[in-house]
């Protein structure tokens, strides 16, 4: 095996590696000098701003660069006539499409880590996290998954204690169920609010808060006609906003519809598979039968697992066919229609117990098996055993690297070699999607199973070291993207916190205890409550317009910026203006002296 | 009476009067001297530029600056010693208040209101208004009312087109009610998102979309210690914030609630004094007593307007106590208030009738009676009378004048003395209000009254001329005021299409048709109901969600505008840098050159 670090040939002593750029084993030496020419190319005349940036800036720079290196005047890849170029394809999409390049990773600073390990879960205890510094090692994206998972996990705490005494005491009055369903309901609008104050703040210091969608960059598999963006006068990809539309409206939302209908049939059969199997049951009356009763809640668990994944590839898909200008629309728009077909899969046979079996009991203990086994599962899954494969692989590299005696500089080598081996970290996808749900079981039916609150809290505090332990040590270093915000994540974790006034208020309408106060009407029980629904619908409401979304300080510094700015381009445009009244001549005579 | 018009002193010919001033009749010279000088002294260094302002921006102009006119070193007004002075403090709210100063209003110009009156409501002949010219003249507050009204007429025709039948062919099916309601919610949705996007292309144009709120000087009213605005870098009164939040929580807010307990209290008696009044009747049955049925009726509309008078004041004064540095948010909180107090006093009853009473043809009855006796009411009372009265007026004007045989230009003398009699425009307030009700009549109770729409356009199809004609000739010309869009009312009639979402479900849920399908269980018809009504708000937001604010063509203006002004500002910090590095000689040589 032939091994080339090719940077590493320029003897320069400081030089940091940020970026690795896997080819594939035969790839011709011409597409490799043709690649790096172009890289270069247009570094030549770039300023130096190494103390300006953090690494995680620095990485998501050249990515940047990487990805929208665009063909101009090539045909093809240089060695490669197959792999077919048009002007303003991305060339890094056509390398990796066509399997020259495998992959791009950015590598670990191993000194940086192990600082920032030290400082956030190296030892358990009990501390804010040093999001400043996950910012600066993983970028602004991730650091504010971090920020809200902390955030989320002290506003759960005053939830987690009131809920304690009702599971302590096994207080079962329906008076002290309305005030925790209604505490929960004000609680989960304030922290809501209030997080976005916080996110502001956090995403002011670090300079995004006023990043503009539109100057992003197109994303990497935006295609279209190569022309000038009229706003920013650069050329680039155009794309008919309308015909984007039609493909939403005409195709994924049909799409979406169907598969949400698809999965409430399945839940149909597996509630018939349930009656069925306890039939047989009863009927029989042996022991065999008995494990049947399993096998539908299996056989579903399994089904849902299947259709979460295959949605998953066509969501991901559809959204790509959709092709959006930008990754930030291109997210938003994948996140939505995963997150109502999750919400759906997760949430249905709940709902399904609750509203149409009214097994109070049945609905408290699959909320407690679901919430429990599922966080249990996920931490599991996601770190632990993760991180066990890749220690053991570790090790083996360390024996392969130590065999081949290589005459460059070992560890630089081993730390490549072992981290390409490494799994590459989706984004942060599925970590807030684990949060949302969380936040749907605590609240959706928190006036059911109050201890909820105290469950997740304790889960999210286990959740940030194992979650922290992945980004550093299990998966390949991402790289790092600015945010303002956690996005749709809001909008969703707000919609999810509208939906559960409505199923707390039903529920607490349904309970025995309520429904002996009106033995002779029900008609003036439903009315009542859904007089109560309104109302807390109405407040919070109220209450997410009367708290601003961004505090006073940030207000005032952004009315300021913004003051500037204008008064800059007024400035200027007086300048152009008074220059134009002047004569030639008299303005290259200015030049000179200049 | 001594005339002097200090104005026409200077011999200029091209003098357009703009503003007039009317001083108390024995104000001192020394006074009058001292204002002018104040007046003045910041005009020395002023550019010119008529051609590029409208007539109604240069009167905004001069009464911005009027109304910025602040007291620096004087102790009291030269003259009046007391009339007392602070630094900060608005010389000419000193100056009103004092009554040294009776008014400042500006002048109508006759050429330019003749040519306008002639394109807008002269002919009484169905096309669009002249908004730009309305703008021009009166200034884009009034031009948008003007475009809202045309618009908002335009958009209920559907609404009134479909509702005729119902009328025509006397429909009571339960079945033709639910499509007439449904219809109605969404078309209402639509209209109010659409019109989102007509203001936003009208207020681009005119240069107004873009306005900051920031940026806006304080209101005349606003008191405070003279301090540096944090934002702008300018010397101008402060005031704490918190110190406000305190005055609209602890005080404005539990005022404005025991106002509307009041309200509903007198409503209450209200509707004891007609059971009352019924009683007596019954009981007696003679002529006389029929009479009686009327008196609580007529006392009841007496003291709501009687209440309306009195809260409207008690708003004015507590909104101007809660001392908002803008005239904007002085506006918002003044019209939240007083929407919410009109709102309780004018649909009350109707719920009352609707909801406890439901008596559905006593709603019926109701609605129409208030619907169309308060828009016959208001047309007369606002402009047909004050027109007649208007003209009355001016004939004994023009008598006194020629009486008078002043040597100075008549006609325009006669013009501000005339015109100094009118009645003084108090701002779109009372005209939106109108239609927020008359939407509130059309679709809060749409499936009981189908035939309010048509009602509605039939009157505002007249009110756009009467207005007009109120505008032109009634009143005094009012200075004109920027603004982007209509502000807090697009908050106000969302807010009513919302709640007559859910009055609408509770009617149909209540008519005798639909109860007759379920005729064993109520409540299973309550549920129906109360889902139906949920996914109908379900689909409002989602609505509200999907139409973009702003149409695209506007968004790429103002994204272009961003990313220009934003990249002015990074070349003026670039130069303000790269001059910083040049030493001081060659700085000042090169100034030397240009």
């Amino acid at each position: 095996m032939k091994v080339t670090l090719s940077a590493l040939d320029t003897s320069e002593s400081s030089f940091m590696p940020l970026v690795v750029i896997e080819f594939a084993q035969d790839v011709k030496e011409e597409t490799k000098e043709w690649l790096k020419n172009r890289i270069i190319a247009p570094k030549k005349d770039g300023d130096n701003n190494d103390d300006f940036l953090t690494m995680a800036e620095c990485q998501f720079i050249i990515k940047h660069e990487l990805e929208n290196l665009r063909a101009k005047d090539e045909k093809m890849i240089p060695g490669y006539p197959q792999a077919k170029l048009y002007p303003g394809k991305s060339l890094l999409r056509r390398l990796l499409t066509s399997g020259i390049v495998i992959q791009v990773f950015p590598l670990h600073d191993n000194e940086a880590l192990k600082k920032l390990e030290d400082t956030w879960y190296a030892r358990f205890a009990l501390k804010y996290q040093p999001i400043d510094n996950i910012r600066g090692y993983f970028g602004e994206t991730i650091a504010l998954y971090f920020g809200f998972l902390e955030y989320f996990t002290f506003a759960l705490i005053p939830m987690a204690v009131i809920g304690l005494p009702y599971y302590l005491f096994v207080w079962e009055d329906y008076d002290k169920y309305v005030i925790f369903a209604s505490f929960n309901l004000i609680w989960s609008t304030v922290i809501l609010e209030v997080w976005k104050r916080g996110c502001a703040n956090m995403t002011y210091r670090w300079g995004t808060l006023l990043m503009k969608r539109k100057f992003e960059e197109p994303r990497p598999g935006f295609h279209g006609v190569l022309g000038i963006n009229s706003i920013t006068g650069k050329e680039e990809p155009l794309y008919p906003s309308y015909k984007r539309q039609l493909r939403i409206y005409l195709v994924s939302l049909p799409f979406v519809c169907l598969c949400l209908y698809f999965s409430l049939y399945v839940m149909m059969i597996y509630f018939d598979l349930e009656v069925w199997a306890l039939g047989l049951h009863e009927n029989s009356g042996s022991e065999w039968t008995s494990v049947l009763l399993y096998v539908p809640s299996i056989i579903y668990a399994v089904v849902i697992e299947i259709m979460n994944r295959l949605y998953r590839y066509a969501a991901e898909f559809l959204t790509s066919w959709e092709n959006h200008r930008l990754e930030s629309a291109y997210q938003n728009h994948l996140i939505l229609k995963v997150l109502v077909f999750n919400f759906l899969n997760c949430f249905a046979s709940l709902f399904y117990i609750a509203f149409v079996l009214k097994d109070m009991k049945l609905l408290r203990q699959s909320l407690a098996t679901l919430l429990i086994t599922s966080q249990i599962l996920n931490q599991i899954v996601e770190s632990l055993l993760p991180y066990w494969l890749q220690r053991k692989h570790g090790v083996r590299v360390k024996r392969k690297v130590q065999a081949l005696k290589v005459d460059i500089d070992a560890t630089l080598y081993e730390q490549v070699i072992l981290e390409k081996e490494m799994g590459t970290y989706l984004g942060t996808f599925d970590d807030y999607l684990e949060l949302f749900l969380q936040f749907g079981y605590v609240s959706l039916f928190s006036c059911v199973y109050p201890l909820a609150a105290a469950f997740a809290v304790l889960n999210n505090f286990t959740e940030v070291n194992s979650d922290a332990l992945k980004m550093c040590r299990v998966f390949k270093r991402p790289f790092s993207e600015p945010s303002a915000s956690i996005g749709v994540w809001q909008l969703a974790f707000e919609t999810m916190s509208v939906i559960s006034v409505v199923t707390n208020c039903a529920l607490i309408g349904m309970s025995p205890q309520v429904n002996a106060i009106f033995p002779e009407s029900k008609a003036d029980l439903i009315l009542i409550v859904v007089a109560v629904e309104h109302s807390l619908l109405a407040l919070k409401f109220i209450l997410a317009f009367a708290i601003p979304d961004k505090p006073r300080h940030i207000q005032m510094k952004l009315a300021r910026l913004e003051f500037e700015s204008l008064e800059a381009l007024k400035q200027q445009q007086m300048k152009l203006v008074t220059e134009n009244l002047k004569e030639e001549p008299k303005e290259s005579g200015k030049e000179k002296a200049t």
